[in-house]
């Protein structure tokens, strides 16, 4: 990672507020100097934290100037005074930084079902807001961290007639955070000028693409949240399709790689895998096929043993609840083939196989040999310090 | 367990023949010496074995006389050869027995892709089939166990307008064959008379409300089995609807206690947990969540760290793609409240519930309160053992 992280017109800061119990950095500020427009993309999951909440209404009108995360406590399940307390987070920043509350995101992360400890956080408000400059944003990203055990930033800076436009992004772990959920936040900052709807419009095609398409355990947290911020000073309008698809493809990229740095850094994660179906009757039959395999505990668990185990892989697929014709399929591990016509390749393609999966990265790919129908799913193993790290009673 | 485990009419046998590399018991015979009617429920993976596909097509008649069953090989993505020796372990058996091979139902169990050793099944056969005898059920019980660690053997009677007829149950586990597959077989031998179509009726319904109910890892195998043959030698005739009730009850009671026996012994458990959903818009709706929240890893890796984290299981059940309230719902560890409203019940609350999970067996209800829907399933917590067992290369 590059010791340079700044996006022109931002600043950041992260501090400890003794949100956390351990003196770690828990409490972090973005802030645009200009006004910038804003999109997000929450969690589906039916129960939603008093932040996700409150940032959905703020973001209303497209708009955002800053946005006030912290670690240690989700604020979910906290009934009306979770609510209140979410409010109060973009108030105490705006009162410091002279905006309105309107203009302030919030993002929690951390222990679902406790309040929220209020006067460590306005106690700590002052100092932030003090602290904010362009490089605080590698304060930020270690203030979002939770069982995480690297922060996680990127930089890209795109040329583009002459001018140029540069996309920062922060983000903290699919690992879950010990003691209690799995949460993703991620942050983008970018200096393009692009008009709301088509930042939204972009950001909802990409993550749906990226961060939608990764997976630890499958158990999606009450607390997801991806945000973009664009302030407009690179002079670079996003007003052609031309420069649409440049824009696009440069905030995909950046996502995609962040989703690797996520579940590189899962919890107990020795294993990154991508999961890949091509051949299936449709899209969505391929999705259905990946998502099972990605998600099955037997296929993960042989993955952290290092076993070519094929068998599991196709009786997964099997399993998805679509209709496919297992004397048809092909399975390579990289470029390695294991199973042709739903039979295995024998005793010297297992040793190569196996070779494969002692490696830390690796793909599957499953040929289903019926349709065009594709899909992709990046996924780890599932291992000893996995349990080990969620058993943990919450301390 | 009782040590008597018969059935009238019926005699099994079970013996080493070399399919397994530890010489272990790992092949079973049960012989119904009258005609008997059976019904059959099989996997409802796409991926199905040789013998699976062989058994449907020998059930067409709705008629069986034995049932051959082996572990250490599930022979399934072995292609016609595969079909090829499913249809003979059926004859090496018809052959001595003297009966048609269509009469014999086979059950496999094992490791995927790998061939059948036909000759080791052919050179037992004879040994088998001498061995017949009405305690041999225990021997048969054994002979195909795999990564189980007891076997499953339970019994029935019922008397009924003064007669009586039996039910006698072997089963094999949800734990799964080390090193390939989850396989659950499951044999019902009964001396009640019973015409066919109502049997498969019964079984299918009971089957959906008992052994569909339960889930270690949510992998569904290519092999799994479950086969009931009713020989009428009792006498009781299943004709009226009171008996009709009778037998399904108790069919449904004692597939219940294999449901719990197996999960009990699924591997690495040491937890075995109901999960109930009362008050959901649906019966559907209600399958959903117990689903979502009975597979979900992080609840799972909670139970087995005796950790009374609610807000795991608010989190799936707010994931499995339902309308919930999430402000309704009330939660349960046994009869210890821990979620009143959506919100948590507090320090006491958690104190008395971490002591029901300190339990080997409990109960987690869930009351959604919008409504009449309700489900329930059996699960296990997830272990250090079950990553252990299952990254274990297959040798």
């Amino acid at each position: 990672m590059s010791d340079v992280m700044l996006c022109p017109g931002f600043q950041a800061a992260g501090l400890a507020a003794g949100i956390k119990k351990n003196q770690a950095l828990d409490l972090g500020l973005i802030y645009s100097q200009q006004p910038a427009v804003a999109a997000g993309v929450f969690t589906r999951n039916r129960v939603q934290a008093a932040p996700v909440r409150l940032t959905r209404k703020h973001l209303a009108d497209g708009q955002a100037r800053a946005v006030i995360a912290n670690s240690g406590n989700a604020n979910c399940c906290t009934g009306p005074k979770g609510e209140a307390d979410a409010f109060q987070m973009a108030g105490f920043a705006a009162d410091r930084l002279g905006i309105s509350p309107e203009e302030v995101l919030v993002a929690s992360t951390g222990v679902i079902g406790v309040p929220m400890p209020m006067d460590a956080v306005e106690a700590a408000t002052s100092d932030l807001v003090d602290a904010l400059r362009p490089e605080g944003i590698k304060d930020f990203a270690r203030a979002i961290m939770t069982t995480d055990t690297v922060h996680k930033l990127i930089r890209r800076e795109v040329v583009v007639d002459g001018q140029s436009f540069t996309l920062v992004i922060v983000a903290k772990g699919a690992g879950m955070i010990r003691p209690d959920m799995a949460t993703m936040l991620c942050f983008v900052c970018t200096d393009a000028a692009i008009e709301q709807s088509l930042l939204q419009q972009c950001l909802t095609a990409v993550v749906d693409r990226s961060l939608n398409r990764i997976t630890i355990d499958g158990d999606t947290s009450t607390n997801d949240t991806v945000l973009v911020l664009a302030n407009g000073l690179s002079g670079v309008s996003i007003s052609t399709p031309e420069k649409e698809k440049l824009f696009r493809n440069t905030l995909e990229d950046a996502l995609m790689e962040v989703s690797r740095l996520l579940v590189r850094d899962g919890e107990g994660v020795t294993k990154v895998v991508e999961i890949v179906v091509n051949g299936a009757e449709s899209d969505a039959a391929a999705f259905k096929i990946v998502d099972t395999v990605a998600h099955s505990p037997l296929v993960k668990t042989a993955f952290f043993g290092e076993d070519a185990n094929w068998g599991r892989i196709v009786a997964a697929a099997g399993r998805a609840g679509v209709a496919i014709a297992p004397d048809k399929i092909d399975l390579f591990f990289n470029d390695v083939q294991m199973v042709d016509g739903g039979q295995g390749c024998g005793s010297e393609a297992e040793t190569q196989a196996t070779a494969v999966l002692q490696q830390p990265e690796f793909t599957v790919r499953i040929d289903l040999n019926q349709g065009a129908g594709t899909a992709r799913m990046l996924t780890s193993d599932f291992s000893l310090d996995y349990v080990k790290i969620n058993a943990d009673y919450r301390s």
